[in-house]
């Protein structure tokens, strides 16, 4: 089988590769949608993870299942499926201990383009099917499902860790498509007011359908000084950091109440100076007593969050085909949707690749 | 000054008494909203809190600044504000444990028509006016501002201790207005599919508006077995207890998942055989092992609870004015309003009064 | 292989049976001490989970490693572990959502003498074994170990879910071992003043070791009056129910002060009148008003739980051999004993059954 | 009245104010027993929270009441009282949000040597009495009990905020008093291993005392690689940071498992390079993905707080006094115990200064 793959850091190219096999407990997956992430470029031309060789990439898909191993009870070839991002190991220590994202070591449940070939394949390799796939509706558009895997469950944790009470004002730093879904999740999880800071006016259409009611242009004057004003001088609830440089974080701190959570969804693919320092500014931090505490999660995965989040698709709480601003269709533009990602063109959201099953 | 009091259990009138007194951090309200609640039917034709003398009624008022004590800061006669139901003391050992509405003792925060008069004279009295007073903001109408003292408050309350998660499937027992709250607070925590359990068309429409995806009518079978098939065995994630008799709590855990939140807002009123026993289904329970916890409390009180509320209704995240079913202009009307709240008219959702100021 | 087996409600006996067979992530375990619980006894004299025949009783284990699945990693015949009473599949929709112990349904993870053989015969059988089972420490003395799968697990359980926070004052209502262990777990997550429910003096004598500052003796006057005289009136910061009869919530709810949880690991056999009903009082629970919540759960099982409560026991937080009242050596003695748990005398606390690896 | 002030940045001295006056919901306090504290070290000689003129110093108290404000109901004149070094305004917005330690702003409800005159003085002024004041039982020497206002009430809070669960690892990193207070304070939370990391001997002593298993000595190696080797590369549930230099943020996270907390209560008095800046280190925060969660407050301040640590001295889960390493008599003696704060010597735990009252 063919498939698109990291050939070492900075390039990328077409394998040939054999299909992957099943194990007792696993599945095999034929994509029917796939999109690139910023996270695959954050592997191949920043090499944010180290070298990896004829690696396929690829983590955000929904598909059809095409072989189950023996131990599998709630899928058979044929049916379509949402696939997380994240397939963790269930019993793992850490899923007991309640972080699944991080079972077999921090960030192993990305297994995906990162210990094993990603999704950008004919076929690709599921583990614990019965616990890590989850049906997918026939309501659910192909190009609105693949948003799922990834995007919806990164860009809502955002939200989820930002412990938003019924009526919090909340900034949202960074509007690409976690930034996008973090708006929608800070709305889904009882935000008064949301402030969103972007600049792209396709982006900012989207920002305010998804909740946002401010927006702050962070090329018309610090972010932080705009929503302090914004705000009196009080600042906000909660901070979702869905973007920005490696010095991010202090405009965070500097617009948090004392009690806010800064949640942190950044993929930090770089530090300042290039080295390996994310700073935190001391007054800003109030010398660490200021209670504004910062918080991290990887993509939650699995079944049972890939249901959920098909129920608010299903049930209108929220649109995620809104942001698949560039579909194609066929395995032959996958290249050019992944340089896209890459290129980040002022009228681009998230591009999809539709493919045959 | 003139108030609707109750005069004894089972008895109520119009009464004349002098205007309240201003301690120094206190404030006196003229009302320019006011709305009957349930418990004021319960207070005086259930005696459910035992007897009272000429204690004028209500506890849903926003209304206009008279007058305040001298160390008020943040307050001054001629403000337009919102009242919370409960007002607590917030020094108290209560508040400071985190259960502010019980300051005092248990429901020790509710004070108007309990430990003192409410808010249905021409003029009355809050405690702490720069903690339990928040500033009315323009936007918001009259009949949606007095909305948020206690049906909002009460009804949120019931979704936020349900501890609803993205993609929750929940049901509401009972859609009267904190019902009706309590589906547009599970909407707004993040809920997928939403049932409401009723039979009044005009409030039928009203919870569907608010979020309700299912309808169940208990007029058209158990609820517990429509609930349940209609979910193919699994219950919900969820419930919330808005309503129903005294043996309600036997259909809520029948229909819970092990480690759904029971969560009730459901004023008792009575215990079953008019005796002071609420059942518990030992079975339903999983004797006593199921995690399926029974969590309650009081309406959430004070100023940045009502600031919040504010923040939701002029963000356009939920429109309260649609539970204002029956609209009065001047004092006069304020028996009929409550007489309406008595008999609960098919059409009744909830009786405003509005004053001129 | 033999077992001692409830025959059918109300009578036990030995029998024989095939040695259980391995599937390819179990392991077949062979008892090294094993110990008689309560829920035996209901399961058994009470039918309580109603009709069984000829199923291996106990649920309490340590012992050596026989046989592994091909897929087990961690673990290897002639290995000493500690088997816990509760052995989830954790890859369930229920573990997924943070609940593992009702995985396949409530109560569902609880598989011995449940839904098959349990830990009294020669051999038994573990399902995922990497993940259910934990290494034995040699510092464990078996008798000690012994305790950790239930009485441990399901005692600490009782404190962790009453949210104990330092310096609480907590009631603990029933001494007998579990209760001993919900004492324990009081004081592990910080209690300061400790109330203790019981009458034997063998058992308060732990109860004093393990934390309790104060004994009610319930047979010397009704308990909530004389803990609400000891505290003034007051009531405690949390209730553990960890005994009593069918209307122990009753007492619960009348010394818990309002934002005080229930927490009950009482395993309720029968309902009052033998019926289905437990009862809630209506003016203690403040109407469903005064935010005492009623949480449950059923013994954590897993791995890591184990692990940690070895941690405990290692570095001498909680010696739980003084549970151990009763030791006996060899399978021959199991009757006797199990019997001794149906018929409680003065001194009992715990039986055990030593046997040769 | 006479007290010890600091001057200015650098300089402190025996000054004469007038006696504090007492508002109507106030006290004026004689203090009993004053200790000094690493902060005002970091006020006077590091001029960490900016220039301050003829600022009486001292936050840490017990006293006798000289005189109440017309609204206290509590207390009264010869009463004696612990008083917290956090006096927060209750009604204020953040205490209604749960972040009373803030309230009025970042760090607001520390008065005492911040907006205010301290503790050092033969008088002192305390807001809100009723709701800030807590009767000292007599059970209590006055050395323990003046450990409650800060050292105890903060060094819990760091266990607190780690969110430890029973039969927790947990490192902290840092052994002075507060360090030592945070590992008696995860002792109380219910850990297993603790590790410890310091070098003196009477401390080290101390910390085996309050619950330490392990001692790391950062003298003889890489703390974190200690920490790591001990662990079998594991590391650890929580971090306590209770120390240690601009950048020990990144020992900490190198220690963390992916999941765990770290808890931070070290007063950063100066960034690296005396700027504004903390590091955390990309990698060991998972590039922002491990889900180690970096997490602060202030000391919590207020009645029920020290009532709550009483407690805890009263049933002997922790002996304070053992803290109290340098014990003078009368006023002439505070300045050098507050040089013995500032220069550190091996053998210094903490200094108190015991008055007549």
């Amino acid at each position: 089988m063919k498939g698109l793959a990291m050939l070492k850091i900075g390039e990328i190219g077409w394998i040939e590769k054999d299909k992957p096999k099943c194990g007792p407990s696993d599945a095999i997956i034929k994509p029917l949608a796939i999109a690139p992430c910023t996270s695959d470029v954050h592997t191949v031309w920043e090499g944010a993870i180290g070298q990896r060789h004829n690696m396929i990439l690829g983590h955000e898909a929904v598909g059809i299942v095409n072989e189950v191993g023996r131990e599998v009870k709630d899928f058979k070839p044929g049916d379509r499926v949402i696939v997380p991002a994240i397939t963790p190991d269930w019993g793992s220590e850490a899923a007991q201990r309640g972080f699944p994202s991080h079972s077999g070591g921090a960030l192993g449940g990305w297994k995906f383009s990162n210990f094993k070939d990603g999704v950008f394949g004919e076929y690709f390799h599921v583990n614990l099917a019965d616990s890590n796939l989850a049906l997918l509706p026939d309501k659910i558009p192909l190009e609105a499902a693949v948003m799922l895997p990834d995007m919806l469950s990164t860009g809502f944790m955002g939200a989820e860790n930002a412990k938003i009470e019924i009526g919090f004002s909340v900034a949202v730093l960074g509007i690409g498509p976690v930034g996008l879904s973090s708006i929608a999740g800070a709305k889904l999880k009882g935000a008064g007011r949301i402030f969103g800071v972007g600049t792209r006016p396709k982006l900012i259409k989207i920002a305010k359908k998804y909740g946002a009611t401010d927006i702050i242009n962070y090329k018309k004057g610090n972010t932080s000084e705009q929503i302090m004003d914004a705000t009196e001088g009080e600042g906000v609830d909660a901070v979702i950091v869905a973007g920005g440089g490696p010095d991010i974080l202090i405009d965070a701190l500097n617009i948090a109440k004392p009690g806010a959570k800064i949640s942190n969804i950044n993929y930090f693919g770089r530090g300042i100076g290039e080295g390996d320092i994310i700073p935190i500014s001391r007054s800003g931090w109030g010398f660490g007593m200021a209670q504004k505490d910062i918080v991290t999660g990887l993509c939650p995965g699995g079944r049972l969050r890939m249901e959920r989040l098909a129920q608010i698709v299903i049930h209108g709480r929220m649109d995620p085909s809104l942001m698949a601003s560039h579909v194609f269709k066929g395995f032959d533009h996958l290249e050019k949707a992944l340089l896209l990602m890459k290129d980040k063109p002022q009228d681009l959201i998230k591009p999809v690749v539709l493919l045959d099953g």
